[in-house]
This record gives structure tokens, C-alpha cells and sequence, in this order.
């Protein structure tokens, strides 16, 4: 037990201090003042060794994607992130572990002003579950569920480099060293389009993140609205590391189905669409229309006008 | 993956529909109303399979006791339980243990009006993680920091049967037919209680859950508090199956340092003694004086008017 208290040096009192957090870790509980007008999102996400991450994950990028992660389903729904509880479970205390990881979550959470109210830590296997909470003005969330026909499709950001970095760890893709370190970043450190997401309350009509890939997150979506979708393969963004690193093919399939790349899927009706680009041009990401919402229940992909289907690349966390 | 859907049987559109609840499962996070004039209490829980739980322990007792551990903590808060998230890891999906553990779950959720609003599942070792939110009126939440000189030292219910429950189920302390039933359900089904600990709000002047024993956990508010305390061991409350089951010395080293009770610790300022009685009638639970908070940092013992020193039970997590 007495070892497991230093891990409290690594987390308690750090990082931001939130003025509507009245009664911080320390407690039975933490005590935080929710905002009037405002609604709470909740979302949690956990992240197992050896399932969502190698053994070998260094721990700054592991403490920094766990909240990462986190944050990309607040962006989804266009919430303001707040506060946040983690639970670790560690097979045993290494103080240059917890200090790396501890440095890599609070780099993170201090840049969006979450603060961490409260955690547990057991022994056991390495595995880290985080709950965020975020606030959202009422009425203002944007859900997977009103995406309607004739609504423009844009993604935030490239698409794919995540996993091609995943696949170049694993050693089963082969990859320029000039791109190597872009590749790894965007893989260990994805970028939450937390200012995009809450730029795009009012304006979009659905929102999702990318975590397990284009094909994917797209049709629940689509499951959601009750719509189908096309989209033209030649517009999905691409990043240049991406392009010289593999197949023409290959990319595509990576951007199409890849995981974990954390950019922002949103559906925009036509009466919105020329006020996307004033409404984003402050969270500084890029963004691009990449098809259209239709009748139906499926998508439909075209590449140089033709027909296309996907080859599924495959990224499942099973 | 696929298997991984059938999870969402057991927990998806079950249990409590309440109005707060915006969105619940099924988008990027859930979207919750807090109530007006009211201050949100947070914790989290996590119960690792071979350090919290044995692998064999019941699936049903363990879904309502991964709940009952953090509603505690809310009730040592004085806080209305509200909305909860789920982690679960699992090794593989056995649809019976499924069934069991959230037939468990939703068994104290309904109880406590507790909405599941969103989760995860995921393949790894069996881990729980519970994070709960509960909702109190500003002000007047109970903490631990709250003990002043003189007020007078309670606890709720009877304390060690969970802890000779335990001791019975790892098979290092025989107990007589007639008790075992008792012993068993004080360890697997903790009571938590909310009601007592809502009904304590503006009279006790601190609060703690006795989740590591009362000699731990009494330290916690002693600390908090800047005080001292003494402690009449015998006015410890004790049930007839665990002083029937060991001996004398052994039921009170069960009382003082057994763990996972669960009942309340708390104080009350001599002014607010009278209405204790009637605060804590329709919580349905008895609570009895143990001692007193005095100056200093220490705890004092007495057991038949003489100076008394706890033997450590001992109960660690690691």
C-alpha cells in the first residue's frame, strides 16, 4: 500500500485549478459546480496493455492519449472539457513510468483546462480507464442522430496516418525515415478537434469522431440519422507522409479504414455551408468536404468517377 | 469484435429512465441536466479480478457490489446518486456471467434510481470501473475535513462482518453453519447508506464510508480534521453472528481494522445531538456513539475503562 502513495505525488494537487471544482482529490467524492444553462457530457474510455497499446508504449504518449482520446469524444459533441476522474491499475510502481506518464496526461489536460478530480489506483494489470465530464450549452450538442438528406460531409484534418504509424511499429509497413517521426506523432499523439468541435455547434447537424476509421464511424452516423452517404475517394485528405510512404491503393485504404486518427466527421445542411469556414477558421484545422448525405442506408463510394469499394484494411481493437 | 456487441444486450436501454438524462448510451458521450442549486459529487471505483475479488466470486454479487462501493461514497458525501459510466474488461464473453453480473448491477441501480449512461467494454484481465456522479445542494455537502473538538463520534449499522465474511471465503477462519448465510451477504452485498448519509446533511460536521476498517478510516477525518479522537471500544457495534462466530478480542480486531463495511463514520457537534434520532429514523438504519473528537492527532483506545490498543487485523488492497 505504502508504495502506491507515491503515486499520489505524480497527481495530486497538479495541473489546472478550475475555479468550479470545489473539493478536489482528497475526499469520498469530488464536488464541482456545473455551469448554468449548460448540459454535462460524460464519456470514458479505457485502455488495456497489450489490447489498445504495446508494453512498450512510452509513457509520456500513453498518459497523453488517454486523455486524448477522451477529449475527441467531447469534441464530437461540441462540449467545453472540464473535469476528469482516471483510474490505473499498475503491475507495480516505477517512479520514472508514473512520472512520464503523469507529465504527458497533465501536458494535455493543462493545454484544455481539464482538471483531475479524483482516481483510483489498484495493482493489477497496466490498464488505464478514464471518465471525462464537459459542459455544453443546452440544446447545443451536436449528435450523431441529425444528419439529413442533402447535408455536405466534411472531415477535419488528413486521414490514415495514425494507423500507417501503428502498422510501421507493429514492423509490418516499411517506411522513409523522413516521415517516421510524423507518422509516430500522429499515432502516439492525436490532436482532439476539441475548439472545431464547439465551433461547429449550430451548424453542423451530426458529429462523430474518427477512432476505428472512415467506413466505420461513418455508417454510425448514417445507422443514427437513418440516411445514406456518398463519398468521393478522391477528395478524402491525405497527408504528404502518407502519399510517399505507401501504394496510391494502400493510402486510401489506410484513410478509409484506419483507426485512432481523432479528426472530426460532420455533416453541414447547404443553408450552414458558407458559414463552416468563418466558424472554423479560429481552431486553426483544416477541413474538407469529402461527399454528401443521400437516401437509403448505405454509402457509396466513387474514385475518378467510378465506382469504388474500400479493401477493409482492418483495425479492430479484438 | 462481434462477440463484443452481445455486451451491449445486458446493458444497453436497462434499468432507471431518468428525466435528466439527455442522451444516454449510444454517441460520443452522454449528455446529463444537473439540477439547479446543486453541486455535483464524482468517484470512481475500480475492482481488479485476484486483488479486490476472487475469480470465483458470484457474477450477480459482483455487479451489485462494483455499484454499492461507490454509491458509499456518495452517501459518505451526503449526495442523491444520479448517472454512472461502466469499464469493463473481460477475458471473454460468457453471456451467463454477463447476464448475472448486470442482473446484479441493475438490481441496486433500479434500487437507487442510478441511470447507466455510457461505458466500455474491452478484452483484457477482469477489471471493473465504476464512476459515479451524484448530486447534493451547495453547502451542504458532508466531508471529512468538518470534525471540530467535542463533537461526538458515530458509526452506522455493525462493523467486521464483512471482513470475517471474507476470512470465511478464504477458508482461514471457520464459522458455524447458522452465520455463514449473514457473513457472506455483509461481504458480497454491502448496504450502502445513502439515505443516512443524505438525511446527515447540515448536522454531522464530517462523514467517511468504512471501506479500510474504522481505525483507518477514523485517521482519514482525524487528519482532514486537525484533531484527535478516543474511541470506547466497547460501545463498537457488533452483530450477534460475528461475537457468536470468534472470540471476544478477535470480533473487536474484526470491528476496528476489517475492511469493506461499508457503514458510515461520522460527527456531530453536541448542539445538533438531539436531532440525529430523528434525522436518521426513515433511513431505517440503527447508528450508535463510539467516542469523541478531542485535541491532538491521535486516537485513544479504551476497552472496559482501561487503555486498549487495537491488534491490526490487517486488510490490504496490495
Amino acid at each position: 500500500m505504502k508504495e502506491f502513495q507515491l503515486i499520489e505525488q505524480f497527481f495530486k494537487n497538479r495541473g489546472q485549478k478550475r475555479r468550479d471544482v470545489i473539493l478536489g482529490i482528497g475526499d469520498d467524492c469530488a464536488l464541482v459546480q456545473p455551469a448554468e444553462g449548460k448540459v454535462i457530457a460524460i464519456s470514458c474510455d479505457t485502455l488495456v496493455e497489450g489490447v489498445h497499446f504495446f508494453a512498450d508504449m512510452p509513457a509520456h504518449a500513453l498518459g497523453y492519449k488517454s486523455l486524448a482520446v477522451n477529449l475527441s469524444d467531447l469534441a464530437a459533441m461540441g462540449a467545453e472539457p472540464a473535469w476528469m476522474t482516471l483510474a490505473l491499475s499498475l503491475p507495480e510502481v516505477d517512479t520514472q513510468w508514473l512520472a512520464d506518464f503523469s507529465n504527458g496526461l497533465f501536458e494535455i489536460a493543462d493545454y484544455y483546462s481539464v482538471a483531475l478530480v479524483g482516481g483510483d489506483t489498484t495493482r493489477g494489470p497496466r490498464c488505464i480507464n478514464l471518465t471525462i465530464n464537459g459542459q455544453i450549452p443546452k440544446g447545443k450538442s451536436l449528435k450523431r442522430s441529425g444528419a439529413k438528406v442533402g447535408d455536405w460531409i466534411y472531415v477535419t484534418g488528413t486521414l490514415g496516418d495514425s494507423a500507417l504509424g501503428l502498422d510501421m511499429l507493429r514492423g509490418v509497413q516499411a517506411v522513409k525515415p523522413e516521415y517516421k517521426e510524423y507518422l509516430l506523432n500522429r499515432h502516439y499523439y492525436p490532436t482532439p478537434r476539441v475548439l472545431a468541435g464547439q465551433a461547429l455547434r449550430g451548424l453542423a447537424s451530426s458529429a462523430i469522431d474518427l477512432s476505428d476509421g472512415l467506413v466505420s464511424d461513418l455508417s454510425h452516423i448514417l445507422k443514427a440519422s437513418n440516411v445514406g452517404a456518398t463519398i468521393n475517394a478522391n477528395a478524402i485528405p491525405l497527408s504528404s507522409s502518407l502519399k510517399n510512404s505507401v501504394t496510391a491503393e494502400q493510402a486510401l485504404a489506410y484513410a478509409l479504414t484506419g483507426g485512432e486518427d481523432y479528426e472530426l466527421l460532420f455533416t453541414v445542411p447547404e443553408s450552414q455551408r458558407g458559414a463552416i469556414d468563418t466558424a472554423l477558421i479560429h481552431s486553426g484545422v483544416k477541413f474538407v468536404n469529402v461527399g454528401q448525405i443521400c437516401s437509403g442506408d448505405k454509402v457509396k463510394f466513387t474514385l475518378d468517377g467510378q465506382p469504388f469499394m474500400p479493401e477493409f484494411k482492418g483495425f479492430e481493437h479484438f
